[in-house]
């Protein structure tokens, strides 16, 4: 399935260079790539960090009063402009009226909050409305997920997910397991990579699938792998799993707002995904919950239930009846904390200024052109310490994010790119990820990146050099 | 177990009426009270609402521009004035640091932001440091707990709850019951009030405990009933409960910031509680989990896991080690939401600035004054509409909330309420609750809103009359 759009973006790019007379890697032709680009705009909505309140900055190579470059939104996004404002007025309305703030004539009476951002959320990953709902955090939503979704039996009772999942998933799977009197020994299938690689093959997660799908309960990815970058083929996955008769789910916190997702028409049972990252909504924000509208009205599927799972028009009435609707929106357990989702709401005013796949399509040149210049880098380096590109060179098989790996000191140059100015993160062993986020990052971002690294890296050879080091 | 200064509230106050030569219901008496609470400065803390905001005032009765009076800390408190500021100083931090605000050198790096509420929020309800954590939402926790504490056998699978338990833990354990393949039917026990009382006698509680503990798995009871505003003996049916082998937790939502907690004394299992009612944090503020030091390293103990259970030091390791700290900090699913946390803080500042023996000190007589009043109101009605106060008299039995229970036109004595000016709230059938918190009410408070009640029920009276109804 190869699509043009994504093979291009480095051709694209080229042509871009070829016509306006300017070398691929100067300023001058990032600068020209930004006003070409249709959501330059979208940044100002944006806090952007300044230098000088990035720690480890060094005045004598970064300017303190310029925006840092920031490729973190992989972890946590920036602050969108509107999000502060829609808090304090909650806040106010906290402190001026109390209580009757959740039923009054406000624009969000808190006692139908989330229902203004479930909606919106639902679009930004390809959900039904009612397929969608916000509420607390990732790993809880996962949990209360595999209620209904992990039902081992005693022939059926596997769980596959890819090798590295984010420990938060695999703790969550062990610990389900155990719960169920199973032993994750034999219970738990890791699917890694094949020798020498670091991106696991589609084909090897279907290939067990198919192999001992028969035992798997549930089929469990990281849609876009935090460590690789990696995009799984989610509605292959998908398929094959359900022919062998398993659930299958997605942890989506590195896909949900990076990539085009369409769980609906995908036929994915149940995904969960945090809104902290590619959703800008702060440290620990809420979560976002997808429950395929067939399982709606499915009522062998046990659940945890609590009050916000009764419908609106009986919540209040206090009786105790046990009526739960259908559908994710039934999973709803508490009254939803009202400073997380005006935060959430702040995003989301951001997303319905664009669309997913507006934001897809900037994405692939913004990430295909750090890609070009990162390869230019590591070619032109002939000697010192080098990296190479973890993240599949496929842009089909990727999100915003590139992961690369440095043959050492990683350390040493993850702080020569802060005393910079440029924020990424780190991962041990040896890996710095890149996320060019296209709502907020733009070209000159990810010319100015580059330039610095190769200077980072300059730096970080003769350090080692001076204080006698071997690169490994 | 009779204690001298609970029963002693009506008396102190008639005393000091007589010495001061004052009425108990005027005006000048509740001033002159006011002048000698040793806490009337923390009023200031918090951000009171005036009339004009409130809705369904009338200025013909009620001035608009006085604070109205807020007997709702039972169902939302009241906005500690600090709060806005730290939520203000994390959202700076946000906007200038993004993610380098979790590991930073400001006052509550968010990596561990929980931390600076968990031990605060510890003392609160009695618990030791490392038995309590604040995270998610109430109903969240209660599944999270039941997880480990509601472990059903064939012969010892019911839940003892109390009639007219708070819908959502009605939900919850349902579910949990469903989950576990039991029928409700059989294997939920609610104990009520006898025939003609409200609230729901211990010794009840105690004889079921008695013939039905075998196979009783677990009994959870709102620690201070939501309706009719009861304290349940928690000492006394923890010890019933554990003589026949239950578990014994509680929901300490009205109970939490209200009444002095000693969780770990009384030997309770398990207990959560939510914090926007008596701990000012905001509508859906994060709740409280105990789990008490006995159960800690008991590896027996099913439960669901995530990345935050694990021990900070090797949290980001990245390494998928099944490695969950021990106690209820191993219950941590999520990184914490910043915002709710922060919220949490600037209750928690000023919760710190006092003590829970010192707010129950106050609250008895303002609870006692509010009695004394209403019963002389009561009696003084000797035609029309009347009511009378469904919670125990006996302080030992009850928190600062007293639920009162109307003959009829229960929703025109509330509106009239509202007219005057003062919050409180309605639960049908019938029954208004009012709560008037120690930390942020008065006397005055409490002397304004039963004299407005007064002509309030006046007020009906004469429209019943005139619209031609019968009360009831
Ligand atoms: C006793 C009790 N339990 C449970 C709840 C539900 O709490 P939440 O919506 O925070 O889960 C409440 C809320 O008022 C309550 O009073
Ligand atoms: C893929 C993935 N799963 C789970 C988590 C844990 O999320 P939370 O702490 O919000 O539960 C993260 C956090 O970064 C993540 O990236």
């Amino acid at each position: 399935a190869s699509d043009p759009d994504m093979a291009s973006a480095g051709e694209t790019l080229a042509q871009h260079a070829k016509e306006l007379g300017v070398q691929l890697e100067s300023a001058e032709f990032a600068a020209r790539m930004d006003a070409l680009d249709p959501l330059r705009h979208l940044r100002r909505e944006f806090h952007v960090p300044k230098i000088r309140d990035i720690q480890n900055t060094d005045a004598t190579v970064a300017d303190p009063e310029q925006d840092c470059v920031y490729f973190c939104g992989n972890s946590l996004g920036l602050q969108p402009v509107g999000t502060r404002g829609l808090i304090e007025s909650e806040l106010d309305k906290w402190a001026r009226r109390g209580v009757q703030g959740h039923h009054d004539d406000s624009p969000r009476p808190w006692v139908t909050i989330e229902e203004t951002v479930s909606t919106t959320m639902a679009a930004i990953v390809g959900g039904l409305p009612e397929e969608v709902v916000v509420m607390n955090t990732l790993t809880v939503n996962l949990h209360l997920l595999m209620v209904p979704f992990y039902r081992p039996t005693a022939t059926r009772f596997k769980i596959l997910i890819e090798a590295r999942a984010f420990p938060s998933d695999y703790m969550a799977v062990v610990s389900q397991i155990k719960f169920h009197g199973f032993d994750p020994a034999t219970a738990l299938i890791e699917v890694g990579p094949r020798p020498g690689e670091h991106a696991i093959n589609d084909d090897d997660i279907v290939s067990t699938i198919r192999e001992q799908g028969d035992t798997i309960a549930l089929v469990l990815l990281g849609a876009l792998q935090y460590y690789t970058g990696q995009l799984f083929d989610m509605p292959r996955i998908t398929k094959e799993g359900h022919a062998k008769g398993c659930v299958v789910g997605f942890d989506c916190a590195h896909a949900a707002g990076n990539v085009v997702l369409a769980l609906h028409d995908w036929d994915v049972d149940f995904a969960c995904w945090c809104s902290y990252k590619y959703l800008n909504s702060g440290p620990g924000a809420l979560s976002g919950a997808f429950m395929h509208k067939k399982h709606a009205e499915n009522k062998d599927l046990p659940r945890f239930s609590g009050w916000w799972g009764v419908d609106l028009a009986k919540r209040f009435a206090m009786e105790n009846v046990y009526d739960i609707v259908p559908g994710v929106r039934g999973l709803q357990l508490s009254n939803p904390p009202m400073l997380e989702t005006v935060a959430i709401l702040g995003s989301l005013n951001v997303f319905q200024k664009t669309s997913m796949s507006q934001l897809r399509a900037k994405s692939l040149l913004l990430t295909g052109y750090l890609e070009l210049l990162l390869n230019q880098l590591r070619a032109a380096r002939t000697a010192g310490l080098n990296f190479h590109i973890l993240t599949p060179a496929n842009p089909q098989l990727r999100g915003c994010q590139l992961s690369v790996f440095f043959d050492g000191s990683v350390e040493i140059v993850h702080h020569e790119l802060e005393r910079r100015g440029l924020v990424c993160d780190l991962r041990k062993p040896n890996v710095l990820r890149f996320a060019p986020v296209p709502l907020y990052n733009s070209f000159s971002d990810v010319q100015r990146f580059v330039a610095s690294l190769k200077s980072a890296l300059e730096y970080t050879d003769a350090q080692i050099a001076a204080d006698g080091l071997t690169i490994a």
